[in-house]
């Protein structure tokens, strides 16, 4: 491993260098060959005369070189003012082929926009050869880990909770159900029983970033049959504004650190500005959203979504927090409990939980928790749950602290970040009720 | 949140606090009443004198007061060299029941060897109130944490993978099967194929924290249906030396952090000391392997397991490890091609790979993959592997580094650490051929 990344070359002039990378691109010219090696750091031209006597080997290799094998390269690196491509050259002694490219590709991963979406899916291993991809990739990862470190600072603890479950538990309907041995079990839809469980068990804080099932025959930009969701868990609030606040800082945490180190990338590339919010969010009831939306933009939510937000309401509100907040965040509080989970705790009826809508879509539904088993399995019986809450339930019998916590799907994010299109293009492999490949 | 950590009341002589958790004990005694509060960092005496007026409606609650229930109390903490436990006190101005526990507990959680296994798993939220479960997962939190941020500081990306799959790929014959829509699906077995498939797109270094499926119906103290998984892959390598060399960074990395922060504890705790292994750890070939155990300890590896190791021999290895080299780990390589999956490269017919022992327990099989299409083809049709595969072999047909990898069960290395006896008594909630709830 004495590789060296294509973007630190510049500290090896007229040393001897080792790099390898996909062929980026190869010009065979009556006098001299060109080949550009490209890694995950960057581009660097490799320059091989055809004159030379030494060179014969390598020239050879080069006629039958194919795009997109890998090669490792050892040569000195030259400064050269006229080569475009960073101002540098190697000047290879040894060129090695690590393995061979068929000559012709699936697609052209560098204009995507010149296969559809499918034949991009289909070969998704290719298309994430795409810069823009690369790029959403590590962004994401660094979403996620400042996000964790953000928790780690406040003694949260991570957990594993199964996905495998027993029953059908939250919402009988949209649940994949698994063979298992001589029984049924289900995929988890969400950790929410078992974050609520940790608090059961005295944990306080904790957290998960793990994936979450949802039997969900849609095909929309939105839905995804599997995705990742980073949930947490936590004792001791008073009230859903703590579960709020904690959210806050963790998006402008991963935020911020977002735009430090990507913030320029990501305009360049994605034409997406990283706006790091500021405390506190503008928080609004539902029932004065209404009024606003309907005064401003003449829009009155459809009676079957009375007491809930669907997506153009979303996308009305992202522009009302805007115009009337200059805030690319909004929550909405004060739902209605007939369309919100059995588990929020209600005060005079109403779900002490919140949507957090971002840039036109809810990222987010938090909750304080119902905590007191009477009264929980009392709002699970009118949602009609009884059997498959039963081992649920029974965590809350022997004592319980107070607790909220919420969830964040990191496709969704990283979506809503990048101003992607859709979760297809998203997530490193998608999976939808049409697509359970590669 | 004004909540004050128990372990944190030292800071806070003669002032008023805010503190909450379970109910661990109460005494109700002629003119007093104590009672021992407990949150996720200790546990402090609450004193309540009865004979004060103010005192009146705190006295009655206590009277009603069930162990394990949970409480806000709000009072003066005083120092009270007296008071055995930690030699202090809360005279409390109000207390709050947040909510209440049932007279009787399913077991004493306190005595779980009181217990059978599974009461204990039943109750899993009480089982985990015991302060050596409570460790136990700060403790893992922090290894993979750690371990993280060495991947980090490597500029490794972090990756998530769909665990439904299309085809039961790897060994059909031990994968969970789910009802896809009107099709088939299966679950991941490892994110293997996938991982490669990260490296095929040019992401050159990556991880993936995230639960894995096994339809083993086996019940050992090793086994279970659904783990953690923490998987990393990486290109450019010269051979698995690479690998190897990599694992071990990692590993020392996550222990030598657990030491740092819980060694004591852990001794005290669990009697097992945190070990911080040197580099690099022995490396031996699998047949001098088989001479050294048949010579020191008698032992032949029997028929059906000749090429491979079986957990007899594991046990011997650590023990051959810790006399011959004072080392708990020990790298085994050189297995035999048949007891290895296709993927691993081979040279002249040796699998290109390693088991890491630690413990007396295999805790990784790592290698070099095969990075090139044609022999990878090979190497699937002779374990006759075809359609199944198909898929994967296309990560490879457009150019692909040479790279290899391996995985940690989290679980498993928890329970070594620690010294649990199984893994049943160390996962957050266990998952067996016979155990699917809660």
């Amino acid at each position: 491993m004495k590789k060296i990344n294509i973007n630190e070359l510049s500290n090896y002039y007229n040393q001897k260098v080792e790099i390898s990378g996909f062929v980026d691109s190869i010009r065979n010219l009556q006098w001299v060959q060109f080949i550009i090696l490209r890694d995950r750091t960057g581009k660097v031209q490799i320059t091989i005369e055809k004159s030379e006597e030494k060179n014969k080997e390598m020239v050879e290799l080069v006629e039958h070189l194919t795009l997109e094998s890998t090669m490792k390269v050892t040569g000195i690196l030259m400064e050269s003012p006229k080569v475009k491509l960073n101002g540098m050259e190697v000047v290879p002694s040894s060129m090695e082929v690590t393995s061979k490219s068929e000559e012709e590709l699936p697609f052209n991963y560098k204009m995507p926009e010149s296969a559809n979406i499918d034949t991009r899916l289909d070969y998704r291993f290719m298309d994430l050869r795409n810069e823009k991809n690369q790029l959403m990739f590590q962004i994401q990862s660094l979403l996620v880990k400042s996000m964790r470190e953000y928790l780690y600072s406040k003694d949260f603890t991570e957990i594993h909770t199964p996905k495998l479950i027993g029953t059908a538990s939250e919402s009988g309907s949209e649940v994949f159900e698994v063979n298992y041995f001589k029984e049924k079990a289900y995929l988890a839809q969400s950790p929410q029983f078992y974050k609520q469980m940790a608090m059961a068990s005295g944990f306080e804080r904790i957290f998960e970033v793990a994936p979450a099932f949802r039997a969900e025959n849609s095909n929309t930009n939105r839905h995804t049959t599997e995705f990742t969701s980073f949930d947490l868990e936590f004792s001791d609030i008073d009230s859903y504004q703590d579960v709020m606040d904690l959210e806050e800082e963790l998006l402008i945490n991963g935020l911020s650190k977002v735009k430090e180190v990507y913030g320029e990338q990501i305009k360049e590339v994605f034409g997406s500005e990283v706006v790091v919010p500021t405390r506190p969010f503008p928080r609004i009831k539902l029932q004065d959203l209404y009024q606003k939306l309907e005064k401003r933009y003449d829009y009155s939510i459809p009676k079957e979504d009375i007491g809930d937000m669907n997506a153009e309401a979303e996308k009305l509100t992202s522009k009302f927090a805007m115009e009337e907040y200059g805030s690319e965040f909004i929550f909405v509080t004060d739902f209605s409990k007939t369309k919100r989970a059995f588990y929020h705790m209600r005060e005079e009826d109403i779900p002490q939980g919140y949507d957090l809508i971002w840039r036109g879509v809810e990222i987010t539904t938090g909750a304080q928790r119902e905590h007191r088993y009477e009264i929980l399995k009392k709002q699970a019986e009118e949602k009609g749950l009884t059997e498959d809450v039963k081992f649920y339930l029974e965590f809350f019998k022997y004592g319980c602290p107070p607790h909220g916590g919420f969830a964040l799907g990191i496709d969704r994010l990283t979506m809503l970040l990048l101003g992607m299109p859709n979760l297809k293009e998203t997530m490193f492999l998608f999976r939808g009720p049409n697509r359970i490949t590669p």
